[in-house]
């Protein structure tokens, strides 16, 4: 029931992907009796798809924790519960973010050995896309953290976004080592000598855009940081060149030209076209859709849900993460 | 010395301040042959500029520290030590950044009551420019640094921009009070009950390049983060519209208007274009003109430099410090 266009298109996203994908189960969470009305006009094959009711509801602007804590009968908290209890393998939602944050954690639980759930988040770049983690879950966070979120990031770039031997960059304000805060020298140290990752040093914000690394890691507050710049500054331009061609609409032969180049150019930069952002580490896969949701996104997102059990990320994870606390161990047995 | 063009952009914007500005001398610091033979072909009064020649120069990728305490003959060390001896009031260089940080500090010193030095820049807005500070001086900061950042940025704002009453915001990951680092949130009850600055609260990343404030608060690695991302993202924009636009050069009539529209956005995000960054908090301002400054930039950065000294806005700097430092004083006066 999240997201500005509930319950219209979490419900065609749901019939997409369930058109796409033949081994998926969906349970759609939510007012009831609006959920029906909307399925009553669609055929669809009932085994795979059923309705949950909830009777309440998590809003935009709610403080999380209480929400958590409180509204036991809402979408969040019951479709997590699904995920606690196994009864589902991933949940996808457009709704408050910080609920889904702390609903993760207090609900669902961290997978064993997972230090901090990291939030993922597709950033367009000029060769396609890269993944950026954390991008708004753990403020004030500690290089082993970060250690485990290129771990995370890794596992996910390679099997969701199926790129081989992805490029992991630490987030940095120089090249050097001996730049930057302490998180990031520290977390460098650790990243160069216990990880199992295709590490390629640190990453300056002003280059990720490039599209030099595949998998971009941070603490929550910076990559925050860096996700809604991205978004702020391309908005910015493009609104500025929507506004100094708009007193030429329609004038000479090659203005349409010039317009879809802009808009094309602008589609890519669009942030939310590129599916919801996982928030990883977890007993299951959540992930968060954007608010302003299309059928198609919720769609995309439940998609990425099916890869990411079929290629049991989650195990892949576990192991990774065990591998590199053993080579941590041998090398300070005291830790 | 310093910079991609020198001697000639230097020397060249050091002689366009001088016609622009009557009560003006300028001690030029370099190469002295280099820098005779670029001035042998202007006429200039020979009272207001005179040559200092050095043996050395610092390079810009050597380590800074090492660089200021061994090459005592340099320009920037010999710019440096003129200001903490009372023989100049402002320092401009296209050099070395990270020398400029250091030498600040060490040679020239922090006025009385100024706990670090920021780093500021001038970030393009839809609706003008903004001063972002830190950029890239005090790492791992705290609480009480920001807070001081916040009336440094303010005195600045308000004497060289002219800008009344400058709306001073804090750099977070989101608009509520308890959101954010333990850093921010410390930082925003200072602000909020002991400064004397326009305090509007926070401002996300994704905010700046609307305009909604003039100065914007946050430390060095985060102020870093944003700056080069605003360069970043911009950059590779344009490239892209740059590319597919390549194609149709001179097709219709209306081509050449959008290539237009395309080239004026792209100049107001051209940070470099904004002149140089001020490190301020010191005994004398320096200006850390960008590596590709041409004469315009070190003619602006130097026309900066006499609306510093003009208007005392060290003084004035002090007066707020110390106004502030009452006020907590007042509430803590066990602090």
């Amino acid at each position: 029931m999240g997201g500005d266009y509930a319950p219209y298109a979490p419900v065609e996203g749901c019939l997409s992907a369930l058109r796409k994908s033949c081994c998926l189960e969906i349970a759609l969470l939510g007012n009831e009796p609006l959920i029906r009305t909307v399925l009553e006009s669609s055929s669809y094959d009932r085994k795979s798809l059923k309705v949950i009711g909830c009777s309440e509801a998590i809003e935009t602007s709610e403080p999380p924790a209480a929400a958590i804590r409180t509204k036991k009968d809402s979408s969040i908290v019951r479709g997590m519960k699904l995920l606690k209890d196994g009864d589902a393998d991933a949940f996808v939602s457009a709704g408050n973010t910080g609920a889904l944050l702390v609903g993760g954690q207090v609900i669902v639980g961290r997978l064993k050995g997972v230090e901090r759930a990291p939030l993922g988040a597709f950033l367009p770049t000029e060769k396609g896309m890269c993944l950026l983690i954390d991008c708004g879950a753990n403020v004030d966070a500690r290089p082993s953290w970060l250690l485990q979120f290129a771990e995370i990031g890794s596992a996910y770039a390679e099997n969701i976004l199926k790129i081989k031997k992805p490029r992991v960059a630490l987030v940095n304000i120089g090249a050097e080592e001996e730049k930057g805060s302490s998180l990031v020298r520290k977390t460098y140290s650790l990243l160069k000598d216990f990880s199992s990752v295709h590490f390629t040093g640190f990453v300056e914000s002003g280059d990720i855009s490039s599209g030099c690394a595949d998998v971009i890691v941070t603490d929550a507050f910076t990559g925050n940081i860096i996700l809604k710049e991205y978004e702020g500054v391309s908005k910015t331009i493009f609104r500025m060149l929507g506004k100094k061609i708009e007193s030429c609409s329609g004038v000479g032969s090659s203005s349409s030209f010039y317009k879809n180049a802009i808009r094309q150019v602008s589609e890519v930069f669009d942030v939310s076209s590129y599916g919801g952002a996982p928030l990883l580490g977890l007993k299951g896969l959540v992930i968060k859709a954007h608010g302003n949701s299309s059928a198609q996104e919720i769609c995309n997102s439940i998609i990425q849900c099916c890869s990411f059990h079929k290629d049991e990320v989650n195990l892949r994870i576990c192991r990774r993460l065990a591998e590199e606390e053993e080579a941590l161990r041998k090398l300070h047995p005291d830790l």
